[in-house]
């Protein structure tokens, strides 16, 4: 970092005419990279605290984060603001960070990340982004040959988020059974109804009405004991919607549900897809980094049957985020679906083959940042051999932690017997609770309370962050999740010890 | 940078279990920030090129982009391969990089873009992103107050960039309409048709396909001499869809439009969206760091009877990308609208308010990077007057371009007279045209093909970067356009001679 001040003082490029020569200090070695080192790299240690946790009224207090007319007054105070940022930030690379779907810090995402920021790139046109266009289609390439689909075929694009690409397997979907819908929109027609599980991720409802379907075309199949999609209960479904005149026309299956970690079951979904003519999209945003596995991939048998994924790195992987695939089978429909033909873009007459390279109109972004330097990186500097190890480890820690629990008799109880995924959700039970069964209505309502009040504990102190929910029928549990692969077997015991010891004095 | 690496070699970290500590070498001062100083920040020298073009056969047989079962060979080759990266990619940050709406290289925006992907956050509870989400209320707030907002109410979000921000606008607009679209989708109903200039971005078009409105029910309303939407017209437009039995909903004003840089008159056509209750959206995303000047922002004169706003600093302001704003005049609309209630992120029962400072539910991603800090590290390093004097630099940059463009008699001529936005468009005229008038058929069909062959020797010698496009009536012509304000009335010069040095042996 610091060389670039060290460039911008040089004569040889004249700086901004709003930024001071002085104030650039900010940026050498001795105050941006030393800031990083005391308020980031070393907040991951073992023995520091995962965050901490000030109520809005006290952050407010202890960092100023007005901006106004004027700037602040030295460089010193930058740098003490960016402090301040850094120390109450959760340090969401800190091996006790186990609270989402992503943690960790990858060293190669990181300098992958760094180096794309400072290029600064958009890649929508080849002569704008060369590299990373030729980057993006060499790893789309090699992500569609791991789902299995055909060689040589297929398209591909990143996005903001599996939120977005779970969105784009809802768009190109409705143009594959309505094409006319680009043009006409949905209205007037009949409700066009889309079919996940009842555990899928909230995006597919949130994007089913950003997109103009509606909640109430958005059908949430039922889930067996472990969380996975009934297919017979989906084809009753499908037929229901059918003999109501409304027109089936997608089914998002997960692979690696958000909550509970399950895999649908891909095959017979397939089956049925094929059988009422629906797009078959695999959410495989969380458990898709299980595919680099020989061990685990056989979690998505059936995923080569897909017609279109996600699939974020940034999730299982560790890479920074953000960093989310959607692969497509189909060669042509995202641009058929989404193109806009800009001319002051997208012009047919330049001097290369714009058709093929020129990718950002398949896109709803115009402007995209170059999220996939660091991925790449990572799979340059490890291999997928080295991805293989990632998974192969943090899914052993799973197996770790459900036996760990099972070490400890009636002071935590798992909420279904075995996961698929690196999550497991379980209930801490303070002791005047352990002689409930879990299923009386006693224990249920208790237990409800326990993990806010955990959680609240567990901030405050900061000694490590998991998330607590419900789920269905289910009250307030904790779910852990493993993506790092820096985590060891004393940090499962850790864990648990923590909960005890927050636990401890809890009466409810 | 390297503070990181000499953490993770010390015994306080243990590293993740596929990454090798010979490896790691990667990030130490003497090579990452090496490559960085020598093929970025050196790479916009105005000695240097702004690009080394590779057509991709060439590209490809340069750097090795493969990735496969087995990581590289040494930490040189990964060093070799991002010096690669680097050398080949377009800088973006150069002087002479005058190709898109966005440019430069800030400083501060860099450093905070540095330490936002170090924390690796996700802005969507308080409880994962404490400081963050309170930086993003601050900033919403001052720039609802810079808009002309009320004061103390209104709502913000971030997005990935200004086409989902209109996206959003199109999502508000429908629900403010028709609320129950959120759960019947738009089947069944009369057409929902929204109005915005023939000049309008074509992410306008392009979401209406994502959200299910149909390019057919967006209304391109004709624009005058200047690029400016014609009230009159626009009015005449919504008469006509009424009369038609369609539901009009929403116009959406650009302010700052992508070629031209045309400001449509606010005032008229917020006057046209009362009359008829239509939500009135501004896509600023353009021209709406111009706000931040006292004697500029008249351009936007009536944008506070806007009901949403979308603004992207990482235009004109210099942010680095992806740095894109959507305001709102209603408090509840967005959470409202987009809200699905996740239980295992937005917990009703978490011991802070979390219905205030979870944020993240009234957004269509989950996971969602920092973009904030960034921006507010810039405003807080160069204050409102910082950023006034950015604008006002880089405004009088386009008004010397259009003087000295004057000032070379027949080589030149301007599409339109005068430029409201920093964006300039032309036509280089090769000697052998100069003494056709501009109106022929003759002029019109051959200097249609004069920028396609400067545009490829341009990109061949990588002295600088300039785009080219149609627009309705107009054969290709250049537009160049400024956010840099480090460029010079020499940097003026300079371009106009490359297109004189590179247009000479034109003769078609």
């Amino acid at each position: 970092m610091f060389t670039l001040t060290r460039y911008l003082r040089s004569a040889a490029f004249k700086l901004p005419a709003e930024v001071e020569m002085s104030r650039l200090r900010l940026l050498e070695t001795s105050t941006l990279s030393h800031t990083l080192q005391k308020n980031v790299f070393e907040g991951i240690h073992r023995n520091d605290k995962v965050c901490r946790f000030k109520l809005p009224p006290d952050l407010q207090k202890i960092i100023n984060l007005e901006v106004g007319r004027e700037p602040v007054k030295s460089h010193q105070d930058l740098i003490e603001l960016l402090r301040q940022v850094c120390s109450l930030s959760v340090k969401t690379g800190h091996p006790y960070f186990i609270n989402q779907l992503f943690s960790g810090m990858d060293p190669y995402g990181l300098a992958g990340e760094i180096v794309a920021s400072s290029l600064n790139s958009s890649v929508y046109t080849y002569e704008v982004s060369p590299v990373f266009t030729m980057m993006e289609l060499e790893i789309f390439e090699k992500m569609r040959e791991i789902v299995g689909f055909p060689q040589g075929k297929g398209d591909g694009i990143m996005s903001p988020g599996g939120s977005i690409s779970n969105g784009y397997g809802v768009s190109v979907a409705r143009f594959h059974k309505r094409p006319s819908t680009k043009e006409k929109g949905l209205s007037g027609g009949k409700p066009m109804v889309m079919f996940t599980s009842e555990d899928a991720h909230y995006s597919c409802k949130k994007l089913a009405v950003f997109e103009g379907i509606g909640t109430d075309n958005v059908i949430g199949v039922k889930v067996d004991s472990r969380g996975k999609m009934k297919p017979d209960e989906l084809e009753e479904q499908v037929k229901k919607v059918l003999s109501e005149g409304k027109e089936p026309f997608l089914v998002i299956a997960t692979a690696g549900t958000t909550v509970i970690g399950a895999f649908d079951p891909l095959e017979p979904i397939a089956e049925i897809c094929k059988k009422y003519k629906l797009w078959f999209h695999v959410d495989a945003a969380w458990g898709g980094g299980a595919l680099m596995s020989t061990k685990y991939r056989h979690l998505m048998k059936g995923i080569e049957k897909a017609d279109s994924v996600t699939w974020n790195p940034h999730k299982l992987l560790c890479a920074p985020q953000q960093c989310s695939v959607f692969l497509c089978k189909d060669e042509n429909i995202l641009t058929d679906c989404h193109a806009a033909h800009a001319s002051y873009l997208f012009q047919k007459d330049k001097f290369y083959d714009s058709q093929r390279y020129d990718t950002g109109d398949k896109y709803i972004q115009c402007g995209r940042r170059a999220d996939i330097l660091k991925f790449w990186l990572m799979w340059k500097a490890k291999g997928t051999e080295g991805f293989e190890r990632h998974i192969d480890h943090v899914f052993g820690l799973k197996e770790q932690l459900i036996a760990e629990i099972k070490n400890r008799g009636d002071r935590f109880r798992l909420l279904i017997p075995d996961y698929e995924c690196t999550n497991v959700s379980f209930w801490y039970v303070p002791v005047n609770l352990r002689n409930l069964e879990t299923d009386s209505t006693e224990f249920q309502k208790r237990i409800h309370k326990v993990a806010p009040k955990i959680k609240e504990k567990m901030m405050k102190e900061g000694s490590m962050m998991v998330s607590y929910q419900t789920l269905r029928e289910y009250p307030n549990f904790f779910r852990t999740v493993f993506q790092s692969s820096g985590l060891t077997s004393e940090d499962i015991k850790y864990f648990l010890d923590q909960f005890e010891n927050l636990g401890a004095d809890i009466n409810l």
